[in-house]
């Protein structure tokens, strides 16, 4: 089992690069030096287990799937929309399945399964971590609005477009009215 | 409901902070710009399931845990080492009450469950949390000294004393004896 | 005495992390990579000169009482105002004993001194040093308001209640009616 | 008297600029984001007052005249050493008469006095503030280098040479042979 | 020959120094960590081509005399304006013979021939170039400004002033009236 | 004509992106704040035309090639090494041809023809362009190794294959084994 341990920290160093790796589309909104992956990561399963709570779903689950939603960005970095003319996105299944090969198959096959449920977009957990995924965004850009980034209409526009639960519509809707300061007056 | 909507709303801009707040013992290691409490909490989580799968516990669950278990940082910021002396350390979840006053039933349940099981250490899930929120930092502590910074020791060797379990011992010293890299070279 | 010489060293070097440490409540504000406490430090003492200076204080003196308000935070960081409903405020004079046990007298009396004066209110120099540190925090809100972060008000209206001195006052009002830039214009 | 108060406003924001230029000698040492000139001026002068306290000197205004050493580079930066083949350094007392020119007379006739007093280098209190000067640029060499900085050996060494006080050599050969991070383990 | 690879390396380690320092004039405006003066010369070159080409200029000797006309600020820095009033402007043709001394002839009198031709003024692409240098700035300032910069107007004026050609009149005027990401749109 | 600038000024917009977006290798090495692909970008070009003025081809023309090597980037992002298994490489003149649709024609042709050469690595200017980026990673790596970055040895490795020209491999050879400070000691 020497062996698996080296597999198991072998994966969290790569996972660790999603720490330092930017989110690119804050780039193109003007912002110098945006939020890492990890960043926009932890707040997205937070925001997946509270949809998944109000929706009736598992709510660990959803955050389960939340954690592992951007985690192929070790190996292709974070790929701007822009991109999306000029190369076919990469499977996250594959990347998967080659960043999982040396750990044990306890872990194998648990991350592997989150990813594949999370890309299939069939389980109620799987759209609440959708959902959040976008929620954040949503989120982020009023926080760089707030901080006086001018141009984050297009991502708040494409963050309320499409969400699959009625609870996101709501947080939504209730997030681009609010000041991201408000919790702090209570 | 809109209520609830903007409840969900304002703890989830709260809890946004941890992108920003930075771990407040690396600057005493000598970083000069080091991770946020997010960053430090993706890997923290994703490191609780996967010692909880070979561990034989709940995966999800102990992700879960981990992902709140500094989100009361928001309030207090990130105390150093060195403040136990001079404060008596606040009590997480009276914080964890406060910040989830605002939640529909089923969040707040949710967030204060998850934040009284990891800090009464009871259960197995809580338990390879806590570890990982130790390994996480020692992953980090050897990145930190791959990066260049001379005095990680005394982190390593805090990160690695009274680990629960023993997937948690076997990855601590897989990952001090390896580089951070070697994932590249598969 | 190369013992002294020692101690003075190790003092020095624990006051280099106020170099590092973020003034924690610009996080709150929104802004992502805020000033350090000596970014603070340096101009609540010059302002707590030029107030000193018109008050018909010591300036010398009231520049050197603000030049340690803050020399704490290397142990305890820069508590955020929401932290002080969960922790009793650690005593800044318990803290320097502790950071200036290693130092020769002359110099362990000179720092605990002025911290006792500044923590007293009781002199005209320390008051001035108080309506410093209140001031560099206006005028830096000021800054960031300038640099398009937008809730800012929370943070110049606290800093300009309860100030001691009709100086301080009267630059605090010229202050939020005026560009940061004015005087590249003369 | 508003006038005077919008003087010392104006001239106060002029001071903030100093948070934000960088000391430009470190990006020589390869240093990518460097230490502000407040963050050096903070800390030199409170070593001036360590320093002069050793020495017999008036503390308070040892340190008073570090807090003004370097506050010309607003106007003009801070000039590399590699710059000295190719200009004129430029006059301080100039540039200070320029500055406080808005200043009320107290104000405007302390800020001066100080940079003449300072750049004359017949008082002791002048030359604890210069060997201050020097001092942080010592232990901040140190601290990079303990951050992983290869090439700190030109800056340590040119620190040592020319100090004025015993107390200085004293605390810069302390300094030089040992860890920044010894008062950690007290 | 082995001389001369080391001369050629030295220079290219000299030139890197253009990615760490900072452009001066922004932090006056308010922008706590601006572009490099690698970052400024990168589309200075490229805006000199375009601009050549329109006005039926050499586009690559534009973009070449632009590629060197802050490579001197490896010596000075980047002078503020605010300097101009202290100190003598040091002259870039005695710095380029400096630092290209240990060159081989031809890279030598390469890029001092380029600096002569972009400091006289007298050919259409050293015009061309010279203009390039004001308009990225103009363009960086709306930048910064859309980032949330409240006072680039001083700026942007200056760019505007005294441009050569009626190409980057035109682009001027074209800049100033639009959105940086209305390349997205397309 | 108005239009043309418009198209001018709005391709200028996108080239401004390259400052902002980070070199990705350089996080997988480990260095959490690296330089923009405008920093890589600036030098490489000057390399290029060093090069190329030994190798008795056209400096202007090799500089200019290099300086739209990697300008396809604002759509893409840096991809990185890893990236390459999982996605087919874009192709840079489809993006570049995009990208010049709004420029006046001479513009236009400016920019795709330089990307068409460069890409074609048949000319020796061409070749000396790719050179050039080679060159400055190694440069750049050897600089990251000079600040503490342990694990710089693969991008060193691999900038020295298969250069095309006899400069570059002895500036690759005299970098190596050189400190990039020595230019500061003549």
């Amino acid at each position: 089992m020497p062996e698996d341990a080296e597999g198991l920290a072998e994966f969290a160093y790569e996972l660790g690069l999603l720490k330092r790796v930017r989110r690119s589309g804050w780039w193109h909104a003007g912002v110098s030096d945006p939020e890492s992956i990890a960043d926009h990561t932890m707040r997205a399963a937070q925001l997946a287990a509270l949809i998944a709570a109000e929706e009736g779903a598992d709510p660990a689950r959803a955050a389960f799937l939340a954690l592992w939603h951007d985690s192929q960005e070790t190996r292709t970095g974070d790929l701007p929309h822009t991109a999306t003319a000029y190369l076919a996105k990469p499977d996250p299944r594959q990347i998967t399945v080659d960043q999982t090969q040396g750990l044990p198959w306890r872990s194998r096959e648990l991350v592997r399964g989150a990813v594949d449920e999370y890309e299939s977009r069939q389980t109620l957990e799987a759209r609440c971590a959708k959902d959040a995924d976008k929620l954040d965004m949503l989120l982020q850009a009023v926080e760089y609005r707030d901080a006086g980034v001018q141009r984050t209409d297009g991502w708040i526009d494409s963050a309320r477009k499409d969400l699959y639960t009625e609870t996101s519509r709501r947080i939504a809707e209730a997030a681009v009215n609010m000041s991201p300061l408000s919790w702090r007056d209570r």
